[in-house]
Parts: C-alpha cells; sequence; structure tokens
C-alpha cells in the first residue's frame, strides 16, 4: 500500500517513469493533508479558555476532519487501484466481436469507476476546505498559517482531482453519464471558488 | 526524521495536538510532491519517439525536478527544526538584563532563520510550477493531468510557504530585513500569478 511507505520513498515512487501513483492519488493526499492540518488546528484550540465560546463547533469540525483525512488517505490508493484496472480492461483479448464487446463494456465500467473516485475526491476536499476556512475563523490564531495551509490543500487537491475526472470524460461513452458528471464538476468548482475567496480573505485578515 | 515515516504515520502525527510539523513542512512537501510529479511526466516523456525534438530540454527539467523534489523533501523536516529553535529560544532563561538581552537576540535570530525557510521553500515551489508548466505544454500528452498537478501542489505550497514567511514577519524587529523580505515575497507572487495562469490555460486547453 502507497498510504504504507516512507515519505520519501513514496517521493521516489512517484517520481519514477511508472505512470502510477500519479495526480489522482496526490489530489487524495492533498487532501488529506488539509484535514489533517485543520484537525491539528482544532485540537490545539480544543481546551483553550479563550476558545471556550466555541469548543462544541471545534470539536464537531475536529470530528469530520478526522474523518475526511481518513477517507482520502484511503483514496491514495484506491485511486491508482482504479487506474490499474482501467489498464487491465485494455490488456483484455480482442480477437473475436464477442471478446472485442466484452473488452469495451470493461473499459467503459473501469473509466467510469476512475472518474467517480477523483470526484469523491474533490467532494470530500471541498468539504475539508470549509472545515479550513472555518477553523481559521474561529479557532486558535497562533495556528492560523496551519489553518489557512489546509485549506490551499484542500483547494490544490479539489482542482488536481478535477482534473482526473476531466481527463477519464474523455474516453467515456456514456452521455448521460458525462452530462450528469460535468454538471456536479461545475457545481463542486462554484462552491470552490466561493470558499475559496472565503479563506484568502480570512488570511490575509489574520496574517497579513 | 518526519520523511523518514510512513505516510499514514506522518498524517496521523500532523493531526495531533502537537503544533510541529505543521503548515510550514506541508508546503514544503506539496513542493517536492510537485517536482516528483513533473519528474514523472518527464521520464514518460524520454525515449518517446513521438517527443523526439524536445528530448534535451526535457533532460533538462528532470534533472532540475528532481533536484528541486530532493531540496523541499529536506525542508520538510528543516521547517519543524526551525520551529522548534525559535520555541527553545523562547525557553531561555530571562531573570537579568544580560539574560535578557541575550534571548531576545536568540529568538530573532531563531525568527528569521523560521522566514528564510520558508522563503526558500516558496522559491524552489516557483521553479517547480515553471517546470510543470513547461512540461505540460511539451511533454507526454497522456500525462497532462500529473503534469497539472504537478503545477497545482507547487503554487499551493508556495502560497502555504509565503503564509509562514508573513506570520514569522510579525515578530521580526529588524526593519530593514523585514522591507528587504517583502519586496522578495512580492516578487515571487508577481511571478507565481503569472506561471499559475498560464497552467492554468494550458491545462484548460490540454485536458478540458
Amino acid at each position: 500500500m502507497l498510504i504504507q511507505m516512507k515519505v520519501n520513498d513514496f517521493l521516489e515512487e512517484l517520481a519514477s517513469n511508472s505512470p502510477a501513483p500519479g495526480g489522482g492519488s496526490i489530489s487524495a493526499l492533498a487532501g488529506s493533508l488539509g484535514g489533517a492540518l485543520a484537525a491539528m488546528v482544532c485540537r490545539l484550540t480544543i481546551g483553550n479558555s479563550k476558545y471556550a465560546e466555541v469548543q462544541s463547533e471545534v470539536e464537531a469540525i475536529l470530528t469530520e476532519a478526522d474523518q475526511l483525512r481518513g477517507e482520502l488517505a484511503r483514496c491514495v490508493d484506491a485511486d491508482t487501484e482504479a487506474f490499474n484496472k482501467v489498464m487491465d480492461a485494455y490488456k483484455l483479448p480482442k480477437a473475436t466481436d464477442e471478446e472485442k464487446a466484452a473488452r469495451s463494456k470493461a473499459i467503459q465500467q473501469a473509466m467510469q469507476h476512475a472518474a467517480n473516485l477523483p470526484l469523491g475526491v474533490a467532494e470530500s476536499s471541498l468539504k475539508v476546505l470549509k472545515l479550513a476556512g472555518r477553523v481559521l475563523s474561529i479557532g486558535n490564531s497562533n495556528a492560523a498559517s496551519d489553518a489557512a495551509v489546509a485549506g490551499l490543500m484542500a483547494h490544490a487537491g479539489l482542482h488536481g482531482a478535477l482534473y482526473n475526472v476531466k481527463i477519464n470524460l474523455g474516453s467515456i461513452k456514456d452521455e448521460a453519464y458525462i452530462t450528469a458528471t460535468q454538471a456536479k464538476v461545475k457545481e463542486i468548482i462554484e462552491q470552490d471558488n466561493k470558499l475559496h475567496a472565503e479563506l484568502l480573505a480570512t488570511a490575509a485578515k489574520v496574517i497579513g
């Protein structure tokens, strides 16, 4: 498993001439790093009497951030597996018409899975961005730059994941699936635009 | 060392209630992930006859990307060490006037180091962003989303690092240092704005 590798070995494997792991896994990792940082800011806030009024809200943010961090970390490996399944489908035999049809169906199924996966990463990263922005506003101000970085990581992971959705959509034939997915992508981008602008404005106010 | 930890353990440690590692280390990691992904795209381009015309340029990008990935990975630990040195300086004795002066000097020195480090991370991440944009334009188009994600990671690492520069500047008293550093920050942001916009435009053209 990728997330069981040492960070340095993971970087080495990433830089290698094997296409997997690639940008999809790194986008999930960025989202997970954002979730972990947001959780840290929560932990540095909880129990501090200066922030007594927001304790219960920060506790709720922490629970969600920890969960999203775990989910997104699992997607680091799941994205690479989804990519490998597409590659496996392309290797299926195509000698007879029957084999051709079965291969084509397998490719389409694997492609949809390989598009759904980063779509989920983008949705989870959007949630991390929202939590990071909130904890930047109400959490421990000594950790403001950490909360801001959490939001930047989530924003980068979200857009990276959407590139992976789009590149897979290019090979998918199901028009209804394409239309529905494009609508979801558009909605995620709109929400990200708003939350990202808010994060930058809050960070400029708090950090400078 | 942080980069010798397993990815999953690193995420766990990051989310803990200890302020280090924090956003500074994660910004360096994001830049390093960008460097590694850019290097992968180079390796998937070199030796492919379709890209014969750009071989020597891509080889040069690869050399630089590998070097930046290593440099930025070392900054993951160096940033946390720099933060810990600031904390150590604050713990110095302050009973006598002499001790107070020595402590204040040690804090200022540690703070400048803790600001210089992410400034270097931002500069290296800017280089990664430039390389990622170039390899997105001329490299293997099958890895276009990987090159785009490499650029997004570098851009996020750069801004994350600059938040860490700014937050440390707030505790530094040397006006000449502050002015010089703010000028560098401004220049990095200007170059990033340009390169990031170019990356997004190229990605929109190539990926959709």
